[in-house]
C-alpha cells in the first residue's frame, strides 16, 4: 500500500466511524453544528480569503485562464454567500427518520421503512472553494460523514474551510472527522477514494463531463452522476402557438449555460411554417445562432446547415439545432437517439399525446407545457442540490438531501414469531 | 474486442432495444406475455426435462456433488411450481406508471413522480434452472429486458427454458430479445456483461457469497448485492420472558440454511440467568450447537467456548454463539462490529430502548419483538423477490418488483415559463 493509500484509508476509516455517530445525532445536535460552522467560517474570514489569495497568486503564476480564476477567487460577497448557504440548510426539514408506509401484514408485525443516512459520501469537485463548504453542510444535515476532495488549485483555500469547519464540529459536540478535506493534491488519492467501499458509500462529483466520466470509469463505489443535458423541446401539431413560442423561447434563452437548458428544437411540420418564422427572427434577435435540418431551411434559408454532429451536442452557448419532425413518433425516436435522459418536454393540447410523451421518453424530467429550464433542486421544491442525476439508479433529477439517504425496513411486533 | 465480447454487446444492444418497446408496454401486455410464457413452457415441459436430464448426466459424470445435482434437478413438481410462479407473477400490482407526491409548485408547475422502468437488467446465477423462469418474469413485470446468465451445469436446461420464453414473447407480440439467455459457459462473459453501462443497467447476483464478491469486485454497473446474513437477537434487561424465549427460539430454529436466520444471541446480563438455561435447554433438544462467551459459560458451563471467529460467522447451520452483554450500549457496539447489515432484533418492553434499536442499528431491517426470520419478500407483502440488498444505495432489504424500478420526474404546465 502507497502512503497516500494509507492515507486515504485513515480517512475513510475514520469517517465510516464519525458516520455512526453523525447518524444518531438529532435535528437540533445537527443544526447546532450548522450553524457553529457558520459562526467559525465567519470568525475565520480573514484567514480563508488570505488563503485564497495565495490560491489566486499560485493559479496566476501557473497560468490559469480567466474562467477558473473567476470560479476560484473568493470576495466578501461569495464569502457571505457561502456562509448563508450553510445556514440555508440548517433551516432545511431534517429527512433522517421519517418513517413511512407503516402498515399491518397478515402475520400481525407491523412493518414500514425508515430513513437512514448512507453512511460515508465522498465529494470529488474542481476548483470553486465554496462547495466545500456546501457540500460539508449537505452531507452533515442529512447525517453522513463527508471526505472532500477539491481541486488542487484550491487547495489553500479549502484547507482554511476545513479548519473553520472542524472548529464548528468540535465546538458543537461532534468528531472533527466528520468532515474532512483531503490534504494531498495527489491524484493517487482520487483513484484510492473511489475504490474503498469497505469506507465509502456513495461519490458524488461536481464538475465537468471529463471528471464524471473519469470517476465514473474507474470507481467500484455507486456514483450519483450528472453527465449532460441534451434536452428537447417539441412543438407538437395540436400545440397552443403562443404557449410554443414562450415555452421554445425561455427553454432556449432564459440562460444559456445550464444543464436544463434546450439545445433541439422539435417541431411538427404541420406547424412549422406558422411558428418556426416568428421563432427564428425573436432568437436572432437574442443573437442565438440556429443550425437548421433540410427542411427546416427551406422555410428559413438563411440558417445554417445542422450537421450529424449537432444532434447530439450540449451547446452550453447561444446556439440552437431546430429539425421538423412528421409528428410525435420521429420526435420521440430522435429524442430516444440524441437525448441525454435529462430533460424533454412537449408542447400540445393533446391529451393522449401528452400521456403518450410523458410515459415514453425516458429521461429525469418529462414535461407538457412547461420550459426545461424548471428541472432544478430549487425549483423542485429540494431546497438545495448537491448534483443532478442522469442515472436512474438509486436518484434520478435533482439530488436534495434524500438523495443521500436510504430506507430500512422496521419490524414492530408483540412477541411474533414466523410459523 | 474478443468474440464473446462481440457476443455480449450484441445481447446488450439487443437488450436495450427491446427494453424500450417493454418500458411501454402496458399491464395487460406484460401479463399477456407472461401467460404466454406459461403456456408454452407447459408445451415444452418434456424437451426441458429432456435438457435436464442431459445437465444431470453431464453433472453426475463431472462428480458436481449431491447438493449442486439436487439444485439442478427439475422433476414433475419443481417444473410445475416454475410454471406456477410465472403465473404468480402476472397477479402482482404493475409498479410502472405509478404517480405521486404529485403537487403544486410555487412557480405554478405541477410536479410529481412517476416509476419507471431501470431498463436492462443483467442476472448472474448458479445452478438452479428455475431462477431462468423466475427472473424473466420479474423483469417482464417490472418493463425491463433481461440478460441471463446461469451457471455452465444448466446450459442445456436454461436454454431449453429460454427457447420457450422465447416463443412466449414473440406469441404475445414483444421481441424475443426481451429476455436473453446467454449461449455460452465462457467466463468472459460474465465479466463483459458487467462491463457494459451502456447495455445494461444493473446486476443482480443470486447466488454463493463468493460470486456475488467477483460480481462487485469487477463490475462497473450497479449491483444489488446480498452478501450475507449475520443476524441478532438482543435480548434486553427490560424483555418480557416468554416472548424473548419464543423469538430467540424461532429465529434459530425455524429453518437454519436462510439468511435471516440468527447467528448470534446477546442475552442483558440482569436477565441471562433467568432466560439462558431454559433456553440452552430447548436448543438443545432441537440438537443446536451452543458456543458461547466467558461470562455465559459460568452460567452454562456445558457450552462450547466462543473463538472470535464465531461472532462473524455465518453458520447457516443448527449453530448458536451467545454472549451475556452489561446492556444495550455493549449490543449495539457487538452489532456495529459483527453485524453484517442484515437483520436485527431487540426483545425489551422498553419504550426508549426500542426507539433507540430502531433508530441506531444499522441494518436492512431493524425489529422489537419479532423474530428475524420475518425478513423475507413474502412476510413483506412483495409478492416475490428478485433478491435481498445488504446494499443501502437505491434499494434496502427484500427487493420485490419494485427494485428494478426507478422515478422520474414529470412537470405539467400550461405554459409555464421560468423567471
Amino acid at each position: 500500500m502507497t502512503q497516500v493509500d494509507t492515507y486515504m484509508s485513515q480517512l475513510g476509516k475514520a469517517a465510516r466511524e464519525a458516520g455512526r455517530l453523525l447518524a444518531r445525532a438529532d435535528t437540533a445536535a445537527k443544526n447546532a453544528v450548522l450553524e457553529a460552522m457558520a459562526a467559525e467560517m465567519e470568525a475565520g474570514k480573514k484567514a480563508i480569503l488570505e488563503a485564497n489569495a495565495i490560491d489566486m497568486k499560485n493559479g496566476r503564476e501557473r497560468g490559469l485562464d480567466a474562467a477558473l480564476l473567476d470560479r476560484l477567487e473568493l470576495n466578501d460577497e461569495r464569502f457571505a454567500g457561502m456562509v448563508d448557504g450553510i445556514r440555508q440548510v440548517a433551516t432545511l426539514s431534517d429527512p433522517i427518520g421519517e418513517v413511512s408506509d407503516m402498515k399491518y401484514m397478515p402475520s400481525g408485525i407491523q412493518l414500514g421503512k425508515m430513513r437512514v443516512p448512507l453512511g460515508v459520501v465522498g465529494i470529488i469537485y474542481e476548483s470553486r472553494p465554496n462547495v466545500t463548504a456546501d457540500a460539508a453542510a449537505l452531507c452533515l444535515k442529512s447525517g453522513n460523514a463527508a471526505i472532500l476532495r477539491g481541486g488542487s488549485e484550491a487547495i489553500e483555500s479549502n484547507m482554511a474551510i476545513s479548519k473553520c469547519i472542524s472548529r464548528g464540529l468540535e465546538r458543537a459536540g461532534l468528531p472533527a472527522t466528520a468532515v474532512q478535506v483531503v490534504e494531498t493534491t495527489d491524484r493517487a488519492a482520487v483513484v484510492k477514494l473511489i475504490q474503498m467501499p469497505e469506507y465509502v458509500d456513495v461519490i458524488v462529483p461536481r464538475g465537468g463531463k471529463g471528471l464524471i466520466e473519469r470517476v465514473s470509469a474507474d470507481a467500484r463505489v455507486p456514483v450519483i452522476k450528472h453527465l449532460h443535458g441534451v434536452c428537447h423541446v417539441y412543438i407538437d401539431d395540436d400545440a397552443d402557438m403562443e404557449k410554443a413560442f414562450n415555452i421554445a423561447m425561455n427553454a432556449k434563452t432564459q440562460r444559456y449555460g445550464t444543464c436544463n437548458t434546450m439545445e433541439t428544437l422539435l417541431v411538427a411540420e404541420s406547424v412549422a411554417a406558422r411558428v418556426l418564422p416568428e421563432l427564428a427572427s425573436a432568437y436572432q434577435d437574442k443573437g442565438v445562432e440556429l443550425r437548421g435540418c433540410a427542411a427546416s431551411r427551406d422555410l428559413l434559408p438563411s440558417m445554417l446547415a445542422a450537421t450529424a454532429e449537432d444532434w447530439d451536442e450540449e451547446y452550453l452557448a447561444p446556439i440552437l439545432s431546430i429539425r421538423i419532425v412528421s409528428g410525435i413518433d420521429e420526435a420521440l425516436d430522435h429524442i430516444h437517439a440524441h437525448g441525454s435522459h435529462h430533460t424533454d418536454a412537449i408542447v400540445t393540447e393533446n391529451y393522449t399525446l401528452a400521456r403518450r410523451f410523458l410515459a415514453e421518453v425516458d429521461s429525469s424530467s418529462v414535461m407538457v407545457n412547461a420550459s426545461t429550464r424548471f428541472a432544478d433542486g430549487f425549483e423542485y421544491g429540494l431546497g438545495a442540490e448537491i448534483g443532478i442525476s442522469t442515472d436512474k439508479f438509486h436518484v434520478r433529477g435533482p439530488v436534495g438531501l434524500e438523495g443521500l439517504t436510504s430506507q430500512k425496513y422496521i419490524v414492530l411486533g408483540d412477541g411474533h414469531i414466523r410459523q
